[in-house]
């Protein structure tokens, strides 16, 4: 098998020195005739050979019958021939040594089994692990920075592609010529497109990872329907991250329906879309929820300046348009804090009439009076501290004579102010617009929400990157080291063990065959006590009255465990009785509930939530991948609602327990991997000392 | 005081059929010279007298010095001159009896202090009652139908702007003039244009409420920081919905930090955002998060034609987008089911690899044969009985060629299947994307969530209109009947007493003064019984310890009354005891929270939401102006997830018990809104026979 590593090298896909098109066409506008005129245009600077049995030459070039008789190595060879003539040629190409094959053909495994038939066919030549094969069903790849074009994305030939630092890598590819256009028209400079289609071989993760490898790509989009192998992306986001990458998805599938949709529309494993929202989370990714979205976040993190943090200032020329922005502005999690006292009076002394907090705003004096601004600018810099600076100026960018004038002034800020980010919102004319899309680092939007939305999306990813900085690389799990003794659903002793070898803090109790045994045990204890059975066959004991709470005395005791020994007694089904356990009532200042699952496409998912009835609400929960580090541990708890800043419910000293707590839970699970399929701990509960103690536990066993 | 009716009747700004422009300029640029100069470009037909004493024409058209030296009588004055001469200028214009002033000029109220006494002058010529004012500090008025432009937005002068059906009212007047840019970009035709800038006089409900009347207005985009007077804002949008027209709004100060935004930039009420949430769907407002998102609605609705149902068609060339679409329509609320079996084999027939289930997939070989695309089409539209069909066509806009066969494809379309609505979503070049907007009826977008986003919204402005159609006229309230003997905050006895005057269940309860009395109530009740303290000073019970429940014999409830009278001796601040509540303890299927509040914008406001923790939960609550009929009610309990169809926990028996209901309490609080402050009923427990009752309650009595 290829190491990870050697898998997503892609230079003979990205950088070839050498191009066979097969099934080549001199009409440049079929399937097999683009990418020669792409190549040719584009001054590839390796060699182009076409392939045909029927033309001696193809667009000006010396064309072939066959792959077979091109005199020299060949690094790539385009497949546009259709399905069952495409097996041949890689047959061919693979006997040739021929390094790597794009397969532009439909009529594979997307058409159903006759196609399937085909991919199988495919995948045996592949076996050798010779051949590399990025599609079938694709539209190729192209490398904007040396002229690889190998390509038949119609509106390359349309519209202008200057080299850029964004990569765009889908699994679909009609996404690559809409995307494409659309990030076009966004000011987006594209280092890279890639069109994995059914991913035979070569998947989107070995794309992530070799974008992230690419030195000039600083900005990977993505467009991801699934991934049969979770674990893969996992790692390729990561490698992103660890490298400094910014990576911006659209993950569909995100609902009931669309779900639905996914699993008629391709193959890949649409996945439980909250562990992918936790994934994206767990590396930084930035998930869009529309094309737009997408291209406007990855357009802002194109510029290469980024927000020193989440304090957002609001500059506005109208009142109105700045309580937008500011709304806006918290509900994706911006700070919008008032400027500082002597910061406020130096704006009143520059315009008397304008509301110097945050948003500051500058009136329509500004309209005709540019050094309001300018002065009301340098101020919110100079004396505000915030991490981004949002701008709105109305309809002012229509004016080619204002813009001309703000533009050394944006530069003259940016230079002085590399820490912080100066978007800038206004209506402008095609021409204006497309000036300053072209202008580095200058960042403009036209609707005043989205650049508050790309400013949080940044910050978002700026604020993964420096966690991954810190924490340096991870270590892998290390692999299944404990070997339980059984399989299936365990009771609730064997439970608690588990999760006591996994070093966790347990409730202390005792587990007791009769009524004496467990009354002894009660009054050892100390009361109030609980008091449980105790059967594989019952995972939710409460549910059966197999669970008494707060027994204050020896008495009660008696009664409340006749009554559960009864209820035993009448359940249905035979159960097996392993025995009662009894443990202190604990009281407690609040309880969360941890868990894992073995999710069929990523591996250990780990699962925190608020404990109580709020797990139903799937929004209460966080998850991420095993294993994972306090710091991770801590994120999840916010998004779960557990450590809520507002409510400052946590002891600093409780919520690194707990994060302690979690992240040795985490590490157990993925080193036991092969063994666990869920665990719930639920719940767990907060003493007052600041201590954690797990309560109560259910775990399944089983190999993978 | 003025009827409502007259209050909003603007025919003297919008169909003057004279107007004066008081501090004329002879240049056309200057806010003096602007509405000059777009009245007589727009060929007003009434009279144009300007005002300038220093000047004996203004562009070619005779000045007069003073207002008082016009001959004829005046029914529009508009007003450009600073601030003090603008009030000197409004008492000539009183005492001449003009009929309407607009007020463009600035340094009123929005100023501070200087200002606000200038207002105040302003404020006693109006007390009058003859002159009419809009702003000041506002952009004006335009009636795009007659040429009366009375309006300095410099905008106006660079937009074609042919007349339309969306009037645009807005409190901003920057927003006035940014807003109609972005709208005409968008394809919307306006009708008419109203900024009411410090609302001295007209205010936004005025505004949306003349609208509503205007037969050339068939869509109210409004753009709104708050109100002073919330009845009549809620008057106008239901006069709105009452009249059939759609509603769009963005409401600001949405957040914490937009709030304060507000608050320090307008003087109006930004007021309790939910509670603006629930007017809105009171009366059926679509409401929009973002600028783009308004224009986006209004534009659709504009169109005329509206989605039959909720149900989805999305019928696509690329199956991940497809997927994306999906996603978004569900979470918007759309339907997307999938299609029936015979639609499907049809159109498998037609396009064997097609993904024939919803989203329907005709792949990109549609990009070759545009009949597959209509064919398709055909079969969706004619079997499947949805109430949109979006078609995302990816690039195909781009070609004219394509876009003239489409056009009379979809117009074909249009007559045949009046009931449902057709977005198009591609990327179209600039040209092409104009003459897609100028064609009647058509619906285009070119990011495809944003179409059924605004597919969703239409479906909700239709079912609210639809609503009001079944309704008819709603009765206003009576007027308060009832005059309670008390103020303040009332214990739970008579508390509960209003709630049964209300016409609720209240649980049959004793209230005892001592032991013997309170153990023979018990007796009587039969066991399980609650016990509760009764104090008017003790408003939390449970919470300090005068609530025990579940009592399940005499001698367990004697133990549990010496422990209450125990807890409440031990109170500081002696609490007055009224004595206590003996009630039967209630099994329930179910518990829900039902309270009023007096808003101090928009009077009695109902609320209701899920029992137990979750309201502390603003997200499990729904608001509505009191009153309300049962059809509303239902509502509330849906979006509240009291009735969570996806549960189905309700009979319907039991839904329309409580509908019935909170029908009934919120036509008590309405009748009696002169003398209630808040009434809390928490929690009214379902009981196994489907009637609900009133367990315990908290009024709160007191004077407006």
């Amino acid at each position: 098998m290829m190491s990870a590593e050697n898998r997503s090298n892609l230079d003979a896909f990205f950088a070839p020195t050498s191009i066979a098109v097969i099934g080549a066409s001199g009409d440049p506008n079929r399937i097999g005739g683009l990418p020669i005129n792409y190549l040719k245009g584009q001054k590839f600077g390796g060699a182009i050979y076409p392939v045909n049995p029927n033309r001696t030459e193809v667009q000006g070039l010396r064309a072939y019958a066959s792959i077979a008789d091109i005199p020299s190595g060949i690094d790539l060879a385009i497949v546009a021939v259709p399905a069952p003539d495409a097996v041949a040629a890689l047959r061919i190409c693979d006997e040739k040594g021929v390094k790597a094959a794009i397969v532009f053909s439909a009529g594979f495994a997307e058409i159903g089994e006759q196609g399937q038939a085909l991919q199988s066919e495919l995948n045996d030549i592949l076996r050798a692990g010779r051949l590399r094969v990025i599609g079938p069903n694709c539209g190729g790849c192209v490398n904007f920075h040396n002229g690889a074009w190998s390509t038949f994305v119609p509106l390359l030939r349309d519209i202008q592609s200057p080299p850029g630092n964004v990569a765009l890598v889908t699994q679909s590819g009609a996404f690559a010529n809409y995307g494409f256009a659309v990030g076009r028209r966004r000011g987006i400079r594209f280092s890279a497109l890639m069109s994995t289609g059914n991913e035979v071989d070569v998947d989107i993760a070995d794309g992530i990872e070799y974008m992230a490898r690419n030195a000039a790509t600083d900005v990977i989009l993505l467009y991801l329907e699934g991934t049969r192998d979770g674990p893969r992306l996992a790692r390729a986001l990561r490698a992103a991250q660890e490298l400094g990458k910014a990576v911006v998805a659209v993950k569909v599938g995100r609902t009931k329906a669309g779900a639905a949709a996914a699993a008629s529309h391709t193959a890949a494993l649409a996945g439980l879309d909250e562990v992918y929202d936790g994934i994206f989370r767990q590396f930084g990714v930035a998930r869009a929820r529309s094309i737009e979205e997408l291209f406007d976040i990855g357009y802002a993190c194109s510029t290469g300046r980024w927000p020193g943090s989440r304090n957002v200032a609001v500059v506005s020329v109208s009142g109105g348009v700045g309580v937008l922005m500011a709304d806006e502005a918290e509900t994706r999690g911006l700070c919008v804090e008032p400027m500082p006292a002597a910061a406020r009076a130096k704006i009143k002394d520059i315009l008397p009439f304008a509301v110097p907090n945050n948003p500051v705003d500058v009136t329509a004096q500004t309209v005709n009076d540019l050094t309001i601004f300018e002065k009301a600018l340098e101020v919110v810099l100079q004396d505000g501290g915030y991490g981004s600076v949002v701008s709105y100026l109305g309809f002012m960018g229509r004016s080619p004579e204002f813009v001309a004038r703000l533009l050394p002034l944006w530069q003259s800020f940016q230079r002085r102010f590399p820490e912080c980010v100066l978007p800038v919102i206004s209506l402008f004319d095609d021409k204006t617009r497309q000036m300053l899309l072209d202008e580095p680092g200058m960042m403009v939007f036209e609707e005043p929400t989205h650049a508050l939305r790309a400013v949080a999306a940044m910050c978002q990813i700026a604020e993964a990157l420096e966690r991954a900085r810190a924490r340096g690389n991870r270590p892998e799990a290390k692999g299944s080291a404990w070997h339980p003794a059984q399989d299936g659903q365990l009771d609730e002793v064997d439970s608690l063990a588990i999760i006591a070898e996994a070093g966790l803090d347990v409730v202390p109790h005792k587990v007791v065959g009769d009524i004496e045994a467990a009354v002894a045990a009660a009054d050892e204890i100390g009361y109030p006590v609980v008091l449980k059975v105790v059967s594989p066959d019952i995972p939710h004991k409460a549910a059966v009255g197999g669970v008494v709470l707060g027994i204050d005395s020896s008495a009660e005791f008696r009664k409340a465990y006749a009554r559960v020994f009864a209820r035993f007694e009448s359940l249905s089904g035979r159960p097996r009785l392993r025995g009662f356990i009894v443990a202190p009532m604990l009281s407690s200042k609040g309880e969360i509930i941890i868990g894992v699952n073995r999710d069929p496409v990523f591996g250990p998912v780990v699962m925190v939530g608020r404990g109580g009835t709020a797990v139903e609400n799937l929004r209460q929960v966080s998850f991420r991948l095993a294993p994972i580090d306090e710091a991770e541990a801590i994120e999840m708890l916010k998004e779960s609602g557990v450590a809520d800043p507002a409510r400052a419910a946590l002891s600093i000293a409780a919520l690194n327990n707990i994060a302690s707590a979690i992240r040795r839970f985490s590490e157990f699970v993925a080193d036991n991997r092969d063994s666990i399929v869920s665990i719930d701990i639920n719940p767990v509960v907060l003493r007052h000392d600041g201590r954690w103690v797990a309560v109560d536990a259910l775990a399944v066993l089983g190999k993978q």
